[in-house]
Protein backbone atom coordinates (compact mmCIF):
# COMPACT_ATOMS: atom_id res chain seq x y z
CA UNK A 1 0.00 0.00 0.00
CA UNK A 2 3.28 2.01 0.46
CA UNK A 3 4.30 1.97 -2.18
CA UNK A 4 1.32 1.98 -4.39
CA UNK A 5 0.51 5.37 -2.74
CA UNK A 6 3.97 7.25 -3.46
CA UNK A 7 3.63 5.92 -7.07
CA UNK A 8 -0.15 7.75 -7.24
CA UNK A 9 1.57 10.67 -5.70
CA UNK A 10 3.73 10.65 -8.47
CA UNK A 11 0.88 10.94 -10.48
CA UNK A 12 1.32 6.89 -11.89
CA UNK A 13 -1.90 4.72 -12.16
CA UNK A 14 -0.50 2.17 -15.26
CA UNK A 15 -0.13 -0.97 -14.35
CA UNK A 16 2.00 -3.52 -17.15
CA UNK A 17 0.91 -6.52 -17.11
CA UNK A 18 3.25 -9.02 -17.94
CA UNK A 19 1.82 -11.78 -19.68
CA UNK A 20 4.02 -12.50 -21.27
CA UNK A 21 2.65 -15.99 -23.56
CA UNK A 22 5.77 -17.50 -25.19
CA UNK A 23 3.82 -18.02 -28.00
CA UNK A 24 3.39 -14.50 -28.77
CA UNK A 25 6.44 -13.12 -27.98
CA UNK A 26 8.55 -11.59 -31.05
CA UNK A 27 11.26 -13.84 -32.55
CA UNK A 28 14.72 -12.28 -31.75
CA UNK A 29 18.56 -13.27 -31.20
CA UNK A 30 20.87 -13.97 -34.19
CA UNK A 31 19.14 -17.65 -35.05
CA UNK A 32 15.18 -15.94 -34.20
CA UNK A 33 13.83 -19.04 -33.52
CA UNK A 34 10.97 -19.62 -31.37
CA UNK A 35 11.17 -18.35 -28.08
CA UNK A 36 11.80 -20.40 -25.24
CA UNK A 37 12.24 -18.89 -21.57
CA UNK A 38 16.13 -17.43 -22.00
CA UNK A 39 14.21 -15.16 -24.87
CA UNK A 40 10.79 -14.74 -22.29
CA UNK A 41 12.80 -13.57 -19.59
CA UNK A 42 14.91 -10.90 -21.77
CA UNK A 43 11.30 -9.95 -23.41
CA UNK A 44 10.10 -9.15 -19.55
CA UNK A 45 13.44 -7.53 -18.71
CA UNK A 46 13.15 -4.73 -21.80
CA UNK A 47 9.55 -4.31 -21.28
CA UNK A 48 10.60 -3.39 -17.49
CA UNK A 49 13.90 -1.26 -18.78
CA UNK A 50 11.36 0.66 -20.85
CA UNK A 51 8.52 1.43 -18.54
CA UNK A 52 10.09 1.36 -15.19
CA UNK A 53 9.37 5.33 -14.76
CA UNK A 54 5.98 5.52 -16.13
CA UNK A 55 4.20 3.23 -13.65
CA UNK A 56 2.61 2.03 -10.67
CA UNK A 57 2.83 -1.63 -10.66
CA UNK A 58 4.16 -4.89 -12.72
CA UNK A 59 1.36 -7.50 -12.90
CA UNK A 60 2.10 -11.04 -14.18
CA UNK A 61 -0.32 -12.67 -14.93
CA UNK A 62 0.44 -16.96 -13.46
CA UNK A 63 -1.15 -18.68 -16.21
CA UNK A 64 1.02 -17.59 -18.86
CA UNK A 65 4.44 -19.35 -16.93
CA UNK A 66 2.75 -22.16 -15.34
CA UNK A 67 2.07 -23.40 -19.20
CA UNK A 68 5.88 -24.10 -19.28
CA UNK A 69 6.06 -25.65 -15.98
CA UNK A 70 9.01 -25.32 -14.26
CA UNK A 71 10.85 -23.17 -16.04
CA UNK A 72 8.56 -20.79 -16.86
CA UNK A 73 8.00 -20.88 -12.82
CA UNK A 74 11.92 -19.83 -12.89
CA UNK A 75 11.18 -17.19 -15.61
CA UNK A 76 8.35 -15.81 -13.33
CA UNK A 77 11.17 -15.68 -10.12
CA UNK A 78 13.45 -14.26 -12.28
CA UNK A 79 11.32 -11.36 -13.85
CA UNK A 80 10.29 -10.32 -10.16
CA UNK A 81 13.59 -10.29 -9.23
CA UNK A 82 14.57 -8.39 -11.67
CA UNK A 83 11.32 -5.58 -11.20
CA UNK A 84 12.95 -5.69 -7.66
CA UNK A 85 15.90 -4.83 -8.80
CA UNK A 86 15.30 -2.26 -11.43
CA UNK A 87 12.08 -0.70 -9.87
CA UNK A 88 12.71 -1.14 -6.14
CA UNK A 89 9.66 1.35 -5.72
CA UNK A 90 7.47 -0.44 -7.95
CA UNK A 91 5.02 -3.23 -6.18
CA UNK A 92 4.39 -6.47 -8.10
CA UNK A 93 0.81 -7.80 -8.35
CA UNK A 94 0.83 -11.92 -8.78
CA UNK A 95 -1.79 -12.23 -11.22
CA UNK A 96 -2.87 -15.89 -9.98
CA UNK A 97 -6.33 -15.60 -8.38
CA UNK A 98 -5.80 -18.39 -6.06
CA UNK A 99 -8.15 -19.11 -3.32
CA UNK A 100 -8.03 -22.66 -1.27
CA UNK A 101 -9.10 -23.28 2.43
CA UNK A 102 -6.97 -21.77 4.86
CA UNK A 103 -4.25 -24.31 5.48
CA UNK A 104 -3.67 -25.04 1.67
CA UNK A 105 -3.83 -20.76 1.22
CA UNK A 106 -0.46 -21.29 3.46
CA UNK A 107 1.44 -23.02 0.58
CA UNK A 108 -0.16 -20.39 -1.88
CA UNK A 109 1.42 -17.33 0.25
CA UNK A 110 4.26 -19.31 0.07
CA UNK A 111 4.68 -19.10 -3.73
CA UNK A 112 3.68 -15.23 -4.06
CA UNK A 113 5.09 -13.65 -0.56
CA UNK A 114 8.40 -15.48 -0.16
CA UNK A 115 9.53 -17.69 -3.19
CA UNK A 116 8.31 -14.83 -5.92
CA UNK A 117 8.72 -11.45 -3.64
CA UNK A 118 5.29 -10.35 -4.67
CA UNK A 119 4.04 -7.19 -2.99
CA UNK A 120 0.26 -8.37 -3.69
CA UNK A 121 -1.81 -11.63 -4.98
CA UNK A 122 -5.52 -11.38 -6.72
CA UNK A 123 -7.23 -13.94 -4.84
CA UNK A 124 -11.44 -15.41 -5.53
CA UNK A 125 -13.87 -14.39 -2.68
CA UNK A 126 -15.77 -17.63 -2.83
CA UNK A 127 -14.53 -19.11 0.14
CA UNK A 128 -15.07 -16.54 1.98
CA UNK A 129 -12.50 -13.87 4.62
CA UNK A 130 -11.84 -17.16 7.13
CA UNK A 131 -10.17 -19.10 4.22
CA UNK A 132 -8.33 -16.16 3.18
CA UNK A 133 -6.82 -15.50 6.39
CA UNK A 134 -2.99 -16.61 5.16
CA UNK A 135 -3.31 -13.73 2.79
CA UNK A 136 -5.41 -11.21 4.76
CA UNK A 137 -3.39 -11.56 7.86
CA UNK A 138 0.00 -10.51 5.89
CA UNK A 139 -0.55 -7.05 6.46
CA UNK A 140 2.70 -6.36 4.38
CA UNK A 141 1.26 -7.83 1.70
CA UNK A 142 -1.34 -7.10 -1.07
CA UNK A 143 -4.49 -8.80 -1.02
CA UNK A 144 -7.01 -7.65 -4.44
CA UNK A 145 -10.36 -9.73 -4.42
CA UNK A 146 -11.90 -10.35 -7.19
CA UNK A 147 -15.16 -8.15 -7.13
CA UNK A 148 -16.39 -7.58 -10.79
CA UNK A 149 -14.58 -9.19 -13.80
CA UNK A 150 -13.64 -8.32 -17.02
CA UNK A 151 -14.98 -10.97 -18.69
CA UNK A 152 -17.79 -10.91 -21.37
CA UNK A 153 -19.83 -13.53 -19.00
CA UNK A 154 -18.57 -12.44 -15.57
CA UNK A 155 -22.65 -11.41 -15.23
CA UNK A 156 -23.24 -14.76 -15.22
CA UNK A 157 -22.82 -15.21 -10.72
CA UNK A 158 -21.47 -11.68 -10.37
CA UNK A 159 -24.55 -10.10 -11.23
CA UNK A 160 -26.97 -12.45 -9.78
CA UNK A 161 -29.32 -10.15 -7.52
CA UNK A 162 -29.39 -11.37 -3.61
CA UNK A 163 -32.47 -10.90 -1.11
CA UNK A 164 -31.68 -7.56 -0.03
CA UNK A 165 -31.88 -6.53 -3.51
CA UNK A 166 -28.00 -6.18 -3.91
CA UNK A 167 -25.78 -7.98 -6.35
CA UNK A 168 -23.19 -10.30 -5.72
CA UNK A 169 -20.59 -8.70 -6.46
CA UNK A 170 -21.47 -5.48 -4.90
CA UNK A 171 -21.58 -7.71 -1.77
CA UNK A 172 -18.56 -8.95 -2.43
CA UNK A 173 -16.89 -5.29 -2.80
CA UNK A 174 -18.72 -4.23 0.51
CA UNK A 175 -17.79 -7.18 2.17
CA UNK A 176 -13.95 -6.71 1.34
CA UNK A 177 -13.98 -3.11 2.26
CA UNK A 178 -16.12 -3.75 5.92
CA UNK A 179 -15.28 -6.98 6.92
CA UNK A 180 -12.36 -8.83 5.12
CA UNK A 181 -9.77 -5.43 5.74
CA UNK A 182 -9.03 -5.74 9.69
CA UNK A 183 -4.48 -4.84 8.51
CA UNK A 184 -5.51 -2.27 5.53
CA UNK A 185 -4.07 -4.53 3.22
CA UNK A 186 -7.32 -5.09 0.87
CA UNK A 187 -7.96 -4.03 -2.79
CA UNK A 188 -10.36 -4.72 -5.34
CA UNK A 189 -10.56 -6.06 -8.63
CA UNK A 190 -12.94 -4.24 -11.27
CA UNK A 191 -12.88 -5.16 -14.97
CA UNK A 192 -12.54 -1.44 -17.20
CA UNK A 193 -14.93 -3.14 -19.61
CA UNK A 194 -17.26 -2.22 -17.25
CA UNK A 195 -17.22 1.20 -16.30
CA UNK A 196 -20.72 0.97 -14.46
CA UNK A 197 -20.06 -1.88 -12.18
CA UNK A 198 -16.68 0.26 -11.25
CA UNK A 199 -18.68 3.21 -10.48
CA UNK A 200 -21.32 1.54 -8.00
CA UNK A 201 -18.04 -0.66 -6.45
CA UNK A 202 -16.43 2.72 -5.64
CA UNK A 203 -19.70 4.23 -4.31
CA UNK A 204 -20.06 1.26 -1.84
CA UNK A 205 -15.85 1.11 -0.84
CA UNK A 206 -14.03 4.37 0.38
CA UNK A 207 -10.87 5.07 -0.86
CA UNK A 208 -10.00 1.28 -1.10
CA UNK A 209 -7.50 0.68 -3.83
CA UNK A 210 -9.24 -0.70 -7.09
CA UNK A 211 -7.51 -2.87 -9.54
CA UNK A 212 -8.60 -2.42 -13.90
CA UNK A 213 -7.77 -5.14 -15.86
CA UNK A 214 -9.65 -4.95 -18.98
CA UNK A 215 -8.42 -1.74 -20.56
CA UNK A 216 -6.44 -2.08 -24.05
CA UNK A 217 -6.76 -5.14 -25.85
CA UNK A 218 -9.93 -6.04 -24.05
CA UNK A 219 -11.67 -2.84 -24.84
CA UNK A 220 -12.01 -0.94 -21.44
CA UNK A 221 -11.60 3.24 -21.91
CA UNK A 222 -9.49 4.59 -19.54
CA UNK A 223 -11.05 8.25 -19.06
CA UNK A 224 -14.43 6.39 -18.63
CA UNK A 225 -12.79 4.11 -16.27
CA UNK A 226 -10.83 7.15 -14.24
CA UNK A 227 -14.63 8.92 -13.98
CA UNK A 228 -16.06 5.99 -12.91
CA UNK A 229 -13.78 4.38 -10.25
CA UNK A 230 -11.48 7.10 -8.93
CA UNK A 231 -11.66 8.21 -5.23
CA UNK A 232 -12.20 11.07 -3.20
CA UNK A 233 -8.68 11.64 -4.17
CA UNK A 234 -8.98 11.71 -7.92
CA UNK A 235 -6.75 8.44 -7.22
CA UNK A 236 -7.74 4.57 -6.26
CA UNK A 237 -7.03 3.04 -9.58
CA UNK A 238 -4.24 0.35 -10.51
CA UNK A 239 -5.34 0.64 -14.38
CA UNK A 240 -3.90 -2.24 -16.34
CA UNK A 241 -3.22 -3.22 -19.74
CA UNK A 242 -1.10 -6.28 -20.42
CA UNK A 243 -1.12 -7.48 -23.95
CA UNK A 244 -1.69 -3.62 -25.27
CA UNK A 245 1.10 -2.51 -24.16
CA UNK A 246 3.62 -5.65 -24.20
CA UNK A 247 2.16 -7.06 -27.27
CA UNK A 248 2.29 -2.98 -29.30
CA UNK A 249 4.92 -4.46 -31.30
CA UNK A 250 5.58 -7.91 -32.30
CA UNK A 251 8.79 -6.22 -34.21
CA UNK A 252 12.33 -5.87 -32.63
CA UNK A 253 11.22 -2.48 -31.54
CA UNK A 254 8.66 -4.32 -28.87
CA UNK A 255 10.28 -2.29 -26.24
CA UNK A 256 10.14 1.22 -27.58
CA UNK A 257 6.26 -0.09 -28.71
CA UNK A 258 5.33 -0.86 -24.84
CA UNK A 259 6.73 2.49 -23.80
CA UNK A 260 4.53 4.84 -26.43
CA UNK A 261 1.80 2.77 -25.68
CA UNK A 262 2.37 3.29 -21.48
CA UNK A 263 2.78 6.92 -21.93
CA UNK A 264 -0.19 7.13 -24.18
CA UNK A 265 -2.20 5.07 -21.73
CA UNK A 266 -0.76 7.57 -18.95
CA UNK A 267 -1.53 10.56 -20.78
CA UNK A 268 -5.21 9.39 -21.32
CA UNK A 269 -5.62 8.75 -17.84
CA UNK A 270 -4.44 12.23 -16.78
CA UNK A 271 -5.88 13.97 -18.92
CA UNK A 272 -9.56 12.40 -17.54
CA UNK A 273 -8.25 13.10 -13.90
CA UNK A 274 -7.93 16.60 -15.24
CA UNK A 275 -11.41 16.96 -16.19
CA UNK A 276 -12.18 16.93 -12.53
CA UNK B 1 -15.43 -39.81 -16.42
CA UNK B 2 -14.99 -43.42 -18.35
CA UNK B 3 -11.85 -43.98 -15.67
CA UNK B 4 -13.97 -42.76 -12.99
CA UNK B 5 -17.01 -44.85 -14.13
CA UNK B 6 -14.68 -47.92 -14.20
CA UNK B 7 -13.36 -47.47 -10.62
CA UNK B 8 -17.16 -46.77 -9.58
CA UNK B 9 -18.18 -50.32 -10.58
CA UNK B 10 -15.27 -51.99 -9.07
CA UNK B 11 -16.89 -50.10 -6.02
CA UNK B 12 -14.09 -47.89 -5.32
CA UNK B 13 -14.88 -44.27 -4.12
CA UNK B 14 -12.13 -43.40 -2.11
CA UNK B 15 -9.41 -40.54 -3.50
CA UNK B 16 -6.73 -40.07 -1.91
CA UNK B 17 -5.44 -36.17 -1.52
CA UNK B 18 -1.20 -35.86 -2.43
CA UNK B 19 -1.31 -32.68 -0.22
CA UNK B 20 2.16 -33.71 0.81
CA UNK B 21 3.26 -30.50 2.66
CA UNK B 22 7.78 -30.88 2.88
CA UNK B 23 7.52 -29.51 6.06
CA UNK B 24 4.84 -32.49 7.74
CA UNK B 25 6.63 -35.14 5.68
CA UNK B 26 8.26 -38.08 8.01
CA UNK B 27 11.88 -38.06 8.00
CA UNK B 28 13.51 -41.03 6.19
CA UNK B 29 16.38 -42.01 4.61
CA UNK B 30 20.04 -42.89 5.09
CA UNK B 31 20.85 -39.37 6.69
CA UNK B 32 17.17 -38.63 8.19
CA UNK B 33 17.47 -34.86 7.26
CA UNK B 34 15.03 -32.36 6.31
CA UNK B 35 12.60 -33.80 3.29
CA UNK B 36 13.49 -32.16 -0.02
CA UNK B 37 11.99 -32.88 -3.30
CA UNK B 38 13.57 -36.57 -3.77
CA UNK B 39 11.86 -37.51 -0.69
CA UNK B 40 8.77 -35.74 -1.77
CA UNK B 41 8.85 -37.73 -4.63
CA UNK B 42 9.77 -41.14 -3.42
CA UNK B 43 6.83 -40.22 -0.18
CA UNK B 44 4.31 -39.78 -3.39
CA UNK B 45 5.35 -43.17 -5.07
CA UNK B 46 5.39 -45.47 -1.84
CA UNK B 47 1.56 -43.43 -1.17
CA UNK B 48 0.66 -44.57 -4.64
CA UNK B 49 1.99 -48.10 -4.34
CA UNK B 50 0.42 -48.94 -1.49
CA UNK B 51 -3.54 -47.30 -2.37
CA UNK B 52 -3.28 -48.26 -5.68
CA UNK B 53 -5.40 -51.20 -6.09
CA UNK B 54 -8.01 -49.41 -3.49
CA UNK B 55 -8.76 -45.83 -5.24
CA UNK B 56 -11.12 -43.74 -7.51
CA UNK B 57 -8.86 -41.10 -7.93
CA UNK B 58 -5.52 -39.19 -6.88
CA UNK B 59 -6.05 -35.57 -6.01
CA UNK B 60 -2.35 -33.70 -5.65
CA UNK B 61 -3.39 -30.06 -4.68
CA UNK B 62 -1.00 -27.94 -6.21
CA UNK B 63 -0.56 -25.35 -3.49
CA UNK B 64 1.57 -27.90 -1.76
CA UNK B 65 3.87 -27.95 -4.45
CA UNK B 66 4.19 -24.49 -5.71
CA UNK B 67 5.30 -23.69 -2.07
CA UNK B 68 8.42 -25.02 -3.39
CA UNK B 69 8.68 -23.24 -7.16
CA UNK B 70 10.12 -24.96 -9.56
CA UNK B 71 11.72 -27.93 -8.29
CA UNK B 72 8.08 -28.33 -6.67
CA UNK B 73 6.12 -28.73 -10.05
CA UNK B 74 8.92 -30.72 -10.94
CA UNK B 75 7.71 -32.82 -8.35
CA UNK B 76 4.39 -32.19 -9.05
CA UNK B 77 4.60 -33.83 -12.67
CA UNK B 78 7.31 -36.50 -12.17
CA UNK B 79 4.22 -37.62 -9.16
CA UNK B 80 1.56 -37.56 -12.11
CA UNK B 81 4.00 -39.24 -14.39
CA UNK B 82 4.14 -41.98 -11.90
CA UNK B 83 0.71 -42.66 -11.21
CA UNK B 84 -0.11 -42.79 -14.58
CA UNK B 85 2.61 -45.49 -14.89
CA UNK B 86 1.66 -47.39 -11.74
CA UNK B 87 -1.82 -46.98 -11.58
CA UNK B 88 -2.83 -46.51 -15.49
CA UNK B 89 -6.40 -46.46 -15.06
CA UNK B 90 -7.00 -44.33 -12.02
CA UNK B 91 -7.92 -40.52 -12.51
CA UNK B 92 -5.35 -37.85 -11.72
CA UNK B 93 -7.63 -34.87 -10.27
CA UNK B 94 -5.07 -31.85 -10.65
CA UNK B 95 -6.61 -29.87 -6.86
CA UNK B 96 -5.65 -26.07 -8.48
CA UNK B 97 -8.89 -24.29 -7.75
CA UNK B 98 -8.29 -21.82 -11.18
CA UNK B 99 -10.16 -19.85 -12.95
CA UNK B 100 -9.69 -16.35 -14.87
CA UNK B 101 -10.42 -14.77 -17.82
CA UNK B 102 -11.09 -17.08 -21.33
CA UNK B 103 -7.71 -16.19 -22.67
CA UNK B 104 -5.81 -17.35 -19.22
CA UNK B 105 -7.39 -20.04 -19.01
CA UNK B 106 -6.04 -21.90 -21.76
CA UNK B 107 -2.46 -21.53 -19.58
CA UNK B 108 -3.89 -23.17 -17.02
CA UNK B 109 -5.60 -25.73 -19.31
CA UNK B 110 -1.99 -26.19 -21.04
CA UNK B 111 -0.81 -26.67 -17.01
CA UNK B 112 -3.33 -28.88 -15.88
CA UNK B 113 -3.64 -31.33 -18.70
CA UNK B 114 -1.04 -31.09 -21.15
CA UNK B 115 2.36 -30.53 -18.76
CA UNK B 116 0.99 -32.51 -16.34
CA UNK B 117 -1.22 -35.00 -17.31
CA UNK B 118 -3.97 -34.51 -15.15
CA UNK B 119 -7.45 -36.18 -16.26
CA UNK B 120 -9.56 -33.31 -14.37
CA UNK B 121 -9.30 -29.95 -12.54
CA UNK B 122 -10.73 -28.00 -9.93
CA UNK B 123 -12.01 -24.67 -10.70
CA UNK B 124 -13.88 -21.08 -9.38
CA UNK B 125 -17.32 -20.31 -10.48
CA UNK B 126 -17.07 -16.65 -9.68
CA UNK B 127 -16.29 -15.86 -13.89
CA UNK B 128 -18.86 -17.55 -14.87
CA UNK B 129 -19.71 -20.43 -17.91
CA UNK B 130 -17.95 -18.29 -20.61
CA UNK B 131 -14.75 -17.99 -18.73
CA UNK B 132 -14.31 -21.45 -18.37
CA UNK B 133 -14.77 -22.54 -22.06
CA UNK B 134 -10.57 -23.19 -22.03
CA UNK B 135 -11.44 -26.18 -19.83
CA UNK B 136 -15.53 -26.79 -20.80
CA UNK B 137 -14.09 -27.53 -24.40
CA UNK B 138 -11.89 -30.23 -23.39
CA UNK B 139 -14.39 -33.06 -24.07
CA UNK B 140 -11.98 -35.36 -22.91
CA UNK B 141 -11.08 -33.93 -19.39
CA UNK B 142 -13.08 -33.67 -16.10
CA UNK B 143 -14.02 -29.76 -14.83
CA UNK B 144 -14.60 -29.97 -11.04
CA UNK B 145 -16.23 -26.89 -9.96
CA UNK B 146 -16.60 -25.47 -6.42
CA UNK B 147 -20.33 -25.33 -5.20
CA UNK B 148 -19.86 -25.51 -1.51
CA UNK B 149 -16.72 -25.91 0.09
CA UNK B 150 -15.52 -27.79 2.94
CA UNK B 151 -14.32 -24.48 5.39
CA UNK B 152 -15.63 -23.53 8.13
CA UNK B 153 -16.18 -20.15 6.73
CA UNK B 154 -18.04 -21.25 3.18
CA UNK B 155 -20.87 -20.11 4.21
CA UNK B 156 -20.69 -16.67 4.12
CA UNK B 157 -21.29 -16.28 0.20
CA UNK B 158 -21.93 -19.91 -0.83
CA UNK B 159 -25.55 -19.48 1.58
CA UNK B 160 -26.34 -16.25 0.14
CA UNK B 161 -29.29 -15.78 -0.48
CA UNK B 162 -30.50 -15.20 -3.93
CA UNK B 163 -33.61 -13.54 -5.04
CA UNK B 164 -35.66 -16.08 -5.95
CA UNK B 165 -35.16 -17.56 -2.69
CA UNK B 166 -31.99 -20.04 -3.91
CA UNK B 167 -28.51 -20.01 -2.12
CA UNK B 168 -25.69 -19.08 -4.02
CA UNK B 169 -23.94 -22.58 -3.81
CA UNK B 170 -27.17 -24.41 -4.75
CA UNK B 171 -28.04 -22.12 -7.95
CA UNK B 172 -23.83 -22.84 -8.69
CA UNK B 173 -24.45 -26.55 -8.80
CA UNK B 174 -28.04 -26.04 -11.11
CA UNK B 175 -25.83 -23.97 -13.13
CA UNK B 176 -23.24 -26.65 -13.91
CA UNK B 177 -25.67 -28.94 -14.20
CA UNK B 178 -27.94 -27.81 -16.48
CA UNK B 179 -25.76 -24.88 -18.61
CA UNK B 180 -22.41 -25.75 -18.10
CA UNK B 181 -22.25 -29.65 -18.74
CA UNK B 182 -22.07 -29.42 -22.51
CA UNK B 183 -20.15 -32.22 -23.42
CA UNK B 184 -20.70 -34.54 -20.28
CA UNK B 185 -17.25 -33.73 -18.55
CA UNK B 186 -18.46 -31.52 -15.03
CA UNK B 187 -18.28 -32.39 -11.53
CA UNK B 188 -18.94 -29.93 -8.39
CA UNK B 189 -17.27 -30.17 -5.10
CA UNK B 190 -19.23 -30.34 -2.19
CA UNK B 191 -17.53 -30.55 0.88
CA UNK B 192 -17.89 -33.31 3.54
CA UNK B 193 -17.88 -31.17 6.40
CA UNK B 194 -21.90 -30.41 5.24
CA UNK B 195 -23.83 -33.49 4.20
CA UNK B 196 -26.95 -31.63 4.38
CA UNK B 197 -25.78 -29.09 1.60
CA UNK B 198 -24.41 -31.82 -0.12
CA UNK B 199 -27.41 -33.37 0.03
CA UNK B 200 -29.56 -30.16 -1.20
CA UNK B 201 -27.10 -30.28 -4.07
CA UNK B 202 -27.47 -34.22 -5.04
CA UNK B 203 -31.40 -33.23 -4.92
CA UNK B 204 -30.68 -30.51 -8.03
CA UNK B 205 -27.95 -32.03 -10.15
CA UNK B 206 -29.40 -35.82 -10.93
CA UNK B 207 -26.41 -38.10 -11.48
CA UNK B 208 -23.75 -35.55 -11.70
CA UNK B 209 -20.40 -36.89 -10.05
CA UNK B 210 -19.46 -35.12 -6.93
CA UNK B 211 -16.03 -34.81 -5.41
CA UNK B 212 -15.97 -34.83 -1.44
CA UNK B 213 -13.03 -33.10 0.62
CA UNK B 214 -13.13 -32.63 4.06
CA UNK B 215 -13.88 -36.53 5.27
CA UNK B 216 -10.71 -37.09 7.79
CA UNK B 217 -8.76 -34.62 9.11
CA UNK B 218 -11.12 -31.96 8.77
CA UNK B 219 -14.19 -33.84 10.78
CA UNK B 220 -16.69 -34.78 7.55
CA UNK B 221 -17.93 -38.42 8.47
CA UNK B 222 -17.58 -40.57 5.36
CA UNK B 223 -21.23 -42.57 6.10
CA UNK B 224 -23.24 -39.24 6.14
CA UNK B 225 -21.98 -38.50 3.55
CA UNK B 226 -22.59 -41.34 1.38
CA UNK B 227 -25.89 -41.38 2.73
CA UNK B 228 -26.80 -37.51 1.52
CA UNK B 229 -24.28 -37.38 -1.93
CA UNK B 230 -25.02 -41.05 -3.70
CA UNK B 231 -26.34 -41.02 -6.95
CA UNK B 232 -29.00 -42.96 -7.98
CA UNK B 233 -26.96 -45.79 -8.74
CA UNK B 234 -25.82 -45.61 -5.37
CA UNK B 235 -22.26 -44.42 -6.45
CA UNK B 236 -21.26 -40.59 -7.88
CA UNK B 237 -18.64 -39.39 -5.23
CA UNK B 238 -15.25 -39.10 -4.77
CA UNK B 239 -14.71 -38.89 -1.91
CA UNK B 240 -11.08 -37.41 -0.90
CA UNK B 241 -8.98 -37.67 2.57
CA UNK B 242 -6.03 -36.54 2.36
CA UNK B 243 -3.62 -35.46 5.39
CA UNK B 244 -6.26 -38.24 7.15
CA UNK B 245 -4.36 -40.70 5.41
CA UNK B 246 -1.07 -39.57 3.84
CA UNK B 247 0.22 -38.49 7.34
CA UNK B 248 -1.74 -41.32 9.49
CA UNK B 249 2.32 -42.50 10.63
CA UNK B 250 5.26 -40.00 10.74
CA UNK B 251 7.15 -42.82 11.13
CA UNK B 252 8.90 -45.26 8.52
CA UNK B 253 5.46 -46.94 8.29
CA UNK B 254 3.63 -44.22 6.35
CA UNK B 255 2.83 -45.91 3.58
CA UNK B 256 0.91 -49.12 5.20
CA UNK B 257 -0.49 -46.89 7.62
CA UNK B 258 -2.09 -45.08 4.52
CA UNK B 259 -2.98 -48.23 3.07
CA UNK B 260 -5.00 -49.24 6.47
CA UNK B 261 -6.60 -46.06 6.29
CA UNK B 262 -7.78 -45.81 2.83
CA UNK B 263 -9.41 -49.44 3.30
CA UNK B 264 -10.64 -48.36 6.58
CA UNK B 265 -12.27 -45.27 4.62
CA UNK B 266 -13.18 -47.78 1.82
CA UNK B 267 -14.85 -49.78 4.96
CA UNK B 268 -16.92 -47.05 6.08
CA UNK B 269 -18.21 -46.28 2.51
CA UNK B 270 -18.99 -49.40 1.64
CA UNK B 271 -20.70 -49.94 4.60
CA UNK B 272 -22.81 -47.08 3.97
CA UNK B 273 -23.41 -47.76 0.50
CA UNK B 274 -24.97 -51.46 1.56
CA UNK B 275 -27.43 -50.00 4.22
CA UNK B 276 -29.52 -48.56 1.20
Amino acid sequence: MELLRARWAEGKSVCVGLDSDLGRLPKLGPGKGNPDETSRLAFNKAIVDATADLVCAYKPNTAFYEAQGASGIETLAATSAYIRERAPGVPIILDAKRADIGSTNEGYATFAFELLGADAITVHPYLGKEALKPFLERADKGVIVLARTSNPGSGELQDLELAGGEKLSLSVARRVANGWNDHGNCCLVAGGTYPGELAEIRARVGDLPILVPGVGAQGGDAAAVVRAGRDSKGQGLIINSSRGIIFASSGSDFAEAARRETQALDREIKAAVGER
